[in-house]
């Protein structure tokens, strides 16, 4: 029982690393870039908020677990910016390594049920997964919307590439957050200073 | 349509304000204190990793939508340390206002959930709610074990004084976690250099 609770704890410790694990994106007053815990965090409250978005086959509870988890593995393998250059074969075995090594510290029933969750995330097939990756795909830009630009002005970024990078993968499990994004974007781009586009 | 998803998102704007709410309690790497929204995504996955600790009448599913939203009202009334002197009292009419203004940003149906998993958790009274709470007090001492004392240090407080304001709380809805962390604690206590005990 205590060895049991003691890699439960061991795990959890390591977990607290992915608050230091910093993305491309900023909070919402510019203030700093967030980091990918508080980021996890905000995509269950999405989750839970915009539930309504999701389709029939969409099993909410699973969304949320997999947000829980879908970015641990960051811990070891780094966040890459969606609009930053990346191997992402390179990225995909570092993932793998590092969900060996994360999820590897829990005990065998427990490892096995986590990284299940992780691996349906990954894989983006089921209906739950495709939601719980929209959702990933869909809070940075009500970010930049909201912090002035954010990484769209970090990486020089034009709308045609945020609907090809972004949007389709947000249209594909939340058809309607993409449409209320796009339209918010093509405004944003409309009264954006001229130096700046 | 478009203005109910208005309102979801106007609400999970303000909500990423939580991510400038600091805690008295560090990262475990003693690197800077912790936020609350970092918090709350730990004590998510806490529920996650140690739902075995959960007693018969727990909904998992729950605990872990009341750990979601259980820091929100922090946006307008702060994060009052457990062991810094605060009015109890003054403290919960200002978390009160702060609920009436934060989650009325919600659509109503949204509001009248999201509100009522909120009031649950405070009240503290079913099952699910103590194990969230309990959860909630388990995971500071955890993460002050790993930085070296942390807001023990800061508040220069004793064993009995974590046993009876921290300690009692995580019996209440995990006792085991409780039987734990108070061993761990001995331990550290015991280690700790004479001139900070």
């Amino acid at each position: 029982m205590t060895e049991r609770l003691e890699q439960q704890i061991a795990f959890l410790n390591e977990a607290d690393k992915l608050k230091s694990v910093v993305r491309g994106t900023t909070l919402c007053d510019a203030s700093r870039y967030e980091n990918s815990a508080e980021h996890s965090w905000h995509l269950t409250l999405y989750a839970l908020v915009l539930a309504d978005q999701a389709g029939p086959d969409v099993d909410i509870t699973r969304v949320i677990k997999m947000l829980i988890l879908h970015d641990l593995v960051e811990i070891d393998a780094g966040d890459n910016p969606i609009f930053g250059d990346y191997d992402a074969q390179a990225m995909q075995v570092s993932e793998l390594a590092a969900a060996d090594r994360i999820f590897g510290l829990l005990p065998d029933d427990l490892r096995a049920d986590l990284r299940s969750i992780w691996e349906e995330f990954e894989a983006a097939k089921t209906a739950s997964a495709q939601f719980a990756k929209s959702l990933d795909r869909f809070q940075p830009p009500m970010q930049n919307l909201q912090s002035g630009g954010g990484s769209w002005n970090d990486y020089n970024v034009s709308q045609t590439q945020i609907a090809e990078k972004v949007g389709a993968k947000i249209a594909i499990g939340a058809p309607a957050l993409w449409a209320f994004a796009k339209a918010k974007i093509a405004t944003f781009f409309a009264n954006r200073p001229t130096d700046q586009t």
